[in-house]
């Protein structure tokens, strides 16, 4: 899949095309699609309705329908004009889109782009949780100085930081699969009342419910009452990718900050091009994580904009709050593909520095014990005076910790489920 | 519980002092007591260490801790010298948060408050619940225009509306719940190590993580490994108050849209003194509904800021961005509580006119019913003529299935574990 | 010029590509031209290293350069290498770049747009200017009631609430003429400290400055010390930005507010396919305040962004604030020409109904004149007992105030000075 | 004056008290007595009607006005009901407030806040002013490495860093100028329309506006037609209150990271207790610095908050959205007035160490000086091999420029108006 161009997000072409303007018109198309053959299975329609839309309308449609979707402010009303004009079947067009409003079709085609979004995240998350394992478990001995407030506070090893990325990372995926799970098909008609779809569906003895049921069937989402208006499904994924950037964010922090060369800890992986400076040929940059912080930077005012939309949503269908979702989403979406791919690449291939890591923890060591020896009063006798390396003994615990919980999340079966 | 007081924030007081500045100091408190506690009760600290700590600090002592607090950027550095200062008794005193961090102590202090605010708020949203169930039974059959972008778009019920009010709270106490039911001790030493707990643990043969444990189990809190840089707790919980009130937002949207003297379909409960104006004795504003946006509208940025932090939460304690998280979440707190309780006035008194509803409904009942009658081809014959009643009859299924939720919800047992 | 595609963000076409890739790569060709020229002509660089660079890369390098930008996490890095490469002149390419660093390129060529972009907003703002001047003057005595919290407040006029419309409007038209004027160029080489154009400066007798002074003067932009990791200029051109989004979104509430049916005091213009409803062929829907709203309800949180990375800014180029300033920035500027050009159009064209205006104030004129009558104690007599149109004849002059004001910014000469 | 107390804002009492409770009540009633003259001295109420309100509310009656200030939503309202009270003379009581509505006066009042603290700020960006301008003339010459994107890019010297700040900080602070010296008195009846206080006025032969003139003049404030729902002057004190915290988080950022052990060029200014950990006693943590970066995080989202709140500023006042501002405007404002104070006390005592920028900078030499040898070819002869110092020889003409607008800057009257 070819990725998305934009000058101004470097690296956004690791956004795979998941949400792009093709991949939203596709889902609408597959939304309009499993509709249609509800009505037509359901004996509401008539068989000759059934039709193939998958290949009426395509990329090559988008110009005009983005074009086209000002006069009612979303892009499905001028789709369905479209896809029943292209239908060449009057007969079966009166039944593409009936019992339907544009916000099902949307919301849905959405869902589907940000599950399918999702999985791309977790495969990235995968590869972040199988590099973070290995990191820790190979690192569990590289002593080197924790720090609180840039100061150096007491010794810890690499294993340990990597454990803590690792549980972090962890969190942020379990409630994006939970987040993800929960987003449901929507489909009420035009104000959510399922009035439509039940008067279609009293036809042949069904209620509106059982039909929507059907069409989040086919479309492999939970079904739902409708949510025109309770945005919590949106938010929630929104929360969750955003806890994604989060835990990246706070990698890509740790690594810009030891790869300053008066650390010298840790190193990006080297590739041809990368690091490169126009003005300064001796640099080489932390791009991977400068970009993964870049985008963990923005990405809670997209999640604070779907909330907004949220507390916003008066009457049936609000003029403006629900449109302000679309960019927004798509925004967060893109933000943690990209950076979630980053963040894969660079754990994969982090280069670490272990001698560094000692050295600068050995010649900072009376500093670095001095919690061991911390007591209120000077007359009360050292318990213990450690070594490093005995002071670090302790972490290697929440390395296994950490390494256990990775293993467990990976042996889970693929697919929006897991964790 | 006295109330907050704050002169621009109407209605502050209704958030009862779950984490004003003597919440927080007798949390803070209560961890170190119950650390202590957990010494002495393992063998580590002698058995006179044991001391009751409750009565040494109190709100006297705030202005004095808040001012020193600047020094150490946290007031858990002050609290304890000032502890083992009260203490009276130095062989006591060298025992008192021995092994702990500062961190250990706010974040299990804030976590406290925390968890002690969302049963507040659970409390009022069990209020808001049972008043929605019972306005969406007796509204099952109040006609009304659904709203779409501001305009009539379909027959519905009032009832079916307060059954997507229902939803949207229940959305979002259920993550509530599962956000504080997650919210862990935090206790990992100075810069989450275990070393130093590990240190005193090992003296009775314990591990670092068997004290930190015992922690928790006093703290009623769940155990974790050491999160101080991994903030998903926090966000978690910042996310799902800001899903209250994005729901509260909604329906104090809808409201304020209703109580429009041209719509006139909704007034807020009276009260002496309520809905007045300064200049104008006729007027009667919907000031519940009002303080409720008031809130939601501010929520979402809070919120932000603490995903900012987690995303800026770089070495083993970050130089700001921990710090950044404290005024953010008492400022969502309090708005949780607040909306949360104003929320639960106005639906339990809310006043409907169905009356009015059903007039401006079936003054506009073509405009309608003219879902039912879209049909791509004018030659297509109607499906069907119905009146206004039997349009509506659909959305009673709406409303079965939300109050049914809403009695499972209430039926759970009380606490954080609901729902 | 054509417009933006973007399905998910209707309207999105209104932005003119003044900040799409095409334009940012002309832009920062063009600051690489002006520099070159700034060379030769002082004599730096020989003669013939002077070239055309503007039909070098094109539109067509778009997606090879946004792919390669990800090596140095900006698209200055292989720009330069392309143009170098197809300069087919080793001597002259030793010339290219020379002295400038990325920021320097980049910056400067974001400013360029910005300012462009700033011109199509301030363009909209004049035809919104001349509307509502026009709009005011007209409806100068159409009575109507004013409305605060929802309620009926006071008599007023719709030109008096359109007064309102253009000082805030005028507010921040005026705020962006001045952020726009004082965008200045970038120019200060590797980090900031003006080494590398000194260096050249000097060989021929001038400084640093002299030089980066000249490549202002080529560009159009007032000369400045270099601002890598003081943003100002940039946060203040969003927050302009934003102020026209929220003086926009302010109107665009009270549009849709106010074409709700139990209201009908306006409407949008008509125009084919404009308003319509997938569902429900009666609707006719207020989509320009719709879209209106919707940008401008996610421009603060853009605009956030760009504070927050200025506030991140450290070093002399910090690792990631400043990448994240690039989407931000787009997505405020296309934000502001989509509701600029909305709103143009809106208020050209928007219908007022004066008589229901004055139906509605006739209906409720017993409360809309208690203010008048509002006394501490009942028994003070009445000072007066005037009309409804007696009662809005003081707005008037608010109504000259607002319409001289126009008339005074709408006569300054046009560009990013006005005023 | 005594400080703000608040827990989990460490150095919150360095805000002085200029929007707390109390000081907003006394605006209020200032602007209440400044109205009551301006009616007395117009002949339009009778001479004993004039009254001292100074002394009839005061801090003890916060917590009761905070209170009753859920009744009318905001506290205005009951504050009239109390002085009208406490006035003793019912003749008089009827013309307090006469003719205002509650946001004149809540509006007036917090400008009348806003500029006192903004002029605090001011006074300590003053300090800072002279603080840096002096620590750039000093360390002009000492040389140290510039980073960009973490790594070393090109010598600079210390002085060079610090007038980059300079010019940061005077960027916010003529825009704070500019803003304070724009906000203007609100001033016009129940819903912005001039009535109530023209049929006051014209008794006495005078329009609204001369009246609401002289409420102005009273107050020192400028005059301006009602702006109860334009926000401009709300929002662009916000916006520069915020450029403030961008410019001050800028410089704790740098400081922080160049207090890092490893870095060690600079160390926060001692004072006892100061950086002190609980639990390591040999650390010394740059506290200031990160209190100043935990504000700098928070002010953006507060800002947006603000903007949001002008663009739902629906009909003549919104339900939500005005109360939505006053808890965001007072957090920015505090914070600004925090990190104000402490930026002027971290920069007025920095303790600068030129020997180990020197060191770090000389053993980068090599890279330090590649910028110069960049060259497209390696067959191109360099055109120079400068040494270290000769090659920051330049950025003393930076030096120079930021002190010399360090001092026009502080040449000009104190106040509002400076710059």
């Amino acid at each position: 899949v070819a990725g998305v161009t934009d000058l101004l997000a470097p690296a956004a072409g690791r956004a795979a095309e998941l949400i792009d303007d093709a991949a939203v018109l596709a889902a609408a198309v597959g939304v309009e699609q499993a509709w249609l053959d509800v009505l037509v299975d359901a004996g509401i329609a008539p068989a000759p309705a059934r039709h193939d839309l998958a290949g009426l309308v395509g990329p090559d449609d988008v110009a005009a329908l983005a074009d086209a979707a000002e006069g009612g402010a979303n892009p499905v009303v001028p789709l369905v004009a479209l896809l029943r004009e292209r239908l060449g079947d009057a007969a079966a067009a009166r039944w593409l889109h009936r019992g339907l409003t544009s916000q099902d079709v949307l919301d849905s085609a959405l869902v589907g782009c940000l599950r399918a979004a999702g999985r791309q995240v977790q495969a990235d998350v995968a590869r972040q949780v199988r590099a973070m394992a290995r990191l820790a478990e190979e690192h569990r001995d590289s002593v080197q100085a924790a720090r609180t407030l840039g100061g150096h506070a007491v010794p810890t090893t690499f294993g340990a930081v990597v454990a803590g990325w690792l549980h972090g990372v962890l969190d942020a995926a379990e409630d994006l699969a939970d987040a993800l799970g929960r987003l449901p098909v929507q489909a009420g008609g035009a104000a959510g009342t399922l009035a439509a779809p039940d008067v279609l569906a009293r036809a042949v003895g069904l209620g509106g419910r059982d039909l929507t049921a059907r069409l989040a069937g086919r479309l492999g989402l939970p079904p739902a009452a409708p949510w025109h208006t309770r945005r919590r499904p949106l938010t929630r994924a929104g929360d969750a990718l955003t806890a994604c950037t989060d835990a990246w964010g706070k990698i890509s922090e740790d690594v810009v900050l030891r790869t300053r060369p008066e650390v010298g800890e840790l190193a990006e992986p080297p590739a041809p091009g990368r690091g490169a400076s126009s003005a300064m040929p001796h640099k080489v940059n932390p791009v991977l994580a400068t970009l993964v912080r870049s985008r963990a930077l923005a990405a809670p005012q997209h999640a604070a904009t779907l909330h907004l939309a949220a507390a916003l949503a008066g009457d049936e269908r609000p003029a403006g709050a629900w449109h302000a979702e679309w960019p927004a989403l798509r925004a967060l979406v893109r933000s943690a593909l990209v950076a979630g791919s980053l963040t894969a690449e660079l754990l994969e291939g982090l280069v670490v520095h272990p001698a560094r890591m000692r050295a600068t923890a050995l010649a900072a060591a009376d500093e670095l014990l001095s919690e061991r020896r911390a007591r209120p009063r000077q007359d009360e006798p050292l318990r213990d005076a450690p070594d490093l390396d005995g002071a670090v003994g302790v972490v290697g615990a929440l390395v296994d910790e950490a390494v256990s919980r990775a293993g467990s999340w990976l042996a889970r079966p693929v697919g929006e489920g897991r964790p």
